[in-house]
């Protein structure tokens, strides 16, 4: 048996257990309601988690890039939604070989860049399905609900395109002080979504997909009638984040990272050999308050720097030069993305190790 | 002729005529002041940067990690300091294979630390180079200098470890307010590890090497009477917070991020195909502003997500859908982490695509 305890550090460790379990309670809430579920991929980026998940019973999955859509298509999904404005002649081809293998969708938020991928569509009489993006109160991406009907009716007509339907994402609920207030922005994504696909249909225009999704949100946006799909992507793992806004417990959390103190060069401070290159930058969310927990303590990285994370060393709370510990991170996703591989493990012992196939796929 | 503007975005550009000369101009310094030149090559984490910089004479190459070391040391270069307290018996077993192959030093800041890389070089009737880590006012690792003369003798006296010299960071250089407190914040650098060694030899240990470095001290350091050595890193690509230091002009920046507006869903906002696990979240700096700057508008990105990247529209600038343009990051060093290649540019031109040979090499 190979224990956790004695792999190289840093490193990641996703506790299977916590993570099954994550996936099971989500895919009951969608079950329950009649909605599928599109996990969203790019929080974890390993296909053996991915087939975890459609296994669970989802639809297929949601990715953010193309090239993140190729990594899966050829792991054997093959029903992938990339959710973002995908625009570019570039982009286009490299969709259009991938439509050849799977049942492909993307975002697309404007009539420019629809029309930039539409054209290999139309020249080989084939149709790219696409998801209107609408903006329910994050202000990223994404048009108006308002100018949602008009839009669609533009994309509908393009020859080269399908419109397949709408999609938001609360991005907001990442800033809401309390779990109420998640709920009510997750209450208010439904049903923005849902309202601005009558009015589609009030033009005449089908819409097979009602797509919402975020973490905080998903369980409150997928009970909204009319909603179709719903595409949480943090929820895998959890993190500091969650537990700080109320999604989950902290014993939710499936992704730590293991990490060695460096150094104790005063009273008061430990110091790890993890930094931003390990843990990433991210603040902690709804407020930012340091790098991360260290599981078992009361203290909390305050400082990083790319190769040191410094602990602010809680009272009662003693490290010494050797000594593993496991940090908690404020955001998984960005975690994942900046390793090759991360380590499986039930209890104490190590039971895989899963590259992360997609980490860096940008394009 | 391949064009860069011709590139699939988002992607790192790294324009090598501005990387030489910053690499040349270092070098300058160093060799005017009779101080071998070590840079920190946690910033490219690239065979081919790094060749360049030892062909414009550095004595070696930092690094930060063991695993990094390994990447250089197998692309041939010889000579290599793992500027970090690295401690466990896991660590010294992969420090005593590479020990056969380079002329290796790593950092140390505590004795407990030390004993738990000499075992295997002791075992071996070897000893590992070390240098002692002297904290001159950044606060992260290392001893306070009234301590280094007491921890240098147990230190010198222990089997399995060679010390060689003092080294030191002066990382709080990034948090002054003006290129006058930076200038004296790199004398104090040098002045407090040069009188430490005088220390330390006053009880009859040899101290050969005196080493200092960040890149925005590194000429004021290196010029101090007694200092040996200087370990700049971010110099040879420079970034937004280098500049915002001032440190040196926007024209010396070498490396910058191609993206493509993906969308400008209202007046004002304009949103590229590059996000935090394209720029990374890292904060400009000395004061925190934005997420990077647009060449050749006054525009910034404001927001980051993963994939998205949010600018704040400047007046009189416009974006459309589509467009390419470049960004300057905050901070080059994490930016190279997360790619896993990156494209050498002169002019126009993409003249080579170099591998981040080190990316992800944390161990």
């Amino acid at each position: 048996m190979k224990r956790w305890a004695d792999l190289e550090t840093p490193c990641v460790l996703i506790d299977v257990d916590r993570m099954e379990r994550n996936i099971a309670r989500t895919a009951g809430w969608a079950q329950a309601r009649g909605v599928r579920l599109r996990p969203h991929a790019k929080t974890h980026k390993v296909i053996e988690v991915g087939r975890r998940q459609l296994q669970a019973g989802a639809r297929g999955l949601s990715v953010a890039k193309g090239s993140e859509a190729e990594v899966f298509a050829a792991a054997g999904c093959d029903d992938l939604f990339i959710a973002f404005p995908v625009v570019g002649a570039d982009k286009a081809r490299r969709l259009r070989a991938l439509a050849e293998r799977v049942r492909l969708a993307v975002g697309v938020d404007s009539l420019e860049g629809a029309r930039s991928l539409a054209a290999p569509f139309a020249e080989a009489g084939r149709a790219l399905d696409v998801l209107l993006k609408v903006d329910c109160g994050l202000h990223r991406v994404g048009v108006d609900p308002e100018e949602a009907p008009a839009l669609a009716l533009r994309l509908a007509e393009t020859p080269g395109l399908r419109l397949r339907g709408l999609f938001t994402h609360a991005g907001q609920s990442y800033h809401q002080s309390t779990p109420e207030d998640v709920a009510r922005v997750g209450v208010h994504e439904g049903s923005i979504l849902a309202a601005a696909a009558e009015a589609v249909r009030a033009l005449g225009i089908a819409v097979e997909e009602i797509s919402v999704g975020s973490t905080p949100t998903a369980r409150h946006a997928l009970a909204v009638p009319g909603v179709t799909e719903c595409r949480p992507g943090n929820y895998v793992y959890h993190d500091a984040s969650q537990v700080s806004l109320g999604t989950c417990p902290d014993d939710d959390c499936a992704l730590t990272v293991l990490a060695t103190v460096a150094s104790v060069p005063a009273a008061g401070r430990a110091v790890l050999d993890a930094g931003s290159k390990t843990l990433s930058s991210d603040p902690l969310r709804p407020r930012p308050d340091g790098h991360g927990l260290v599981l078992g303590t009361r203290s909390r990285l305050q400082r990083l720097s790319e190769e040191h994370g410094v602990i602010d060393v809680a009272d009662g709370d003693t490290f010494r030069v050797g000594q593993k510990v496991r940090v908690l991170p404020n955001h998984a996703c960005v975690v994942s993305n900046l390793h090759d591989h991360v380590w499986a493990i039930r209890g104490d012992e190590v039971v895989d190790r899963w590259a992360v196939a997609a980490r860096g796929h940008v394009l």
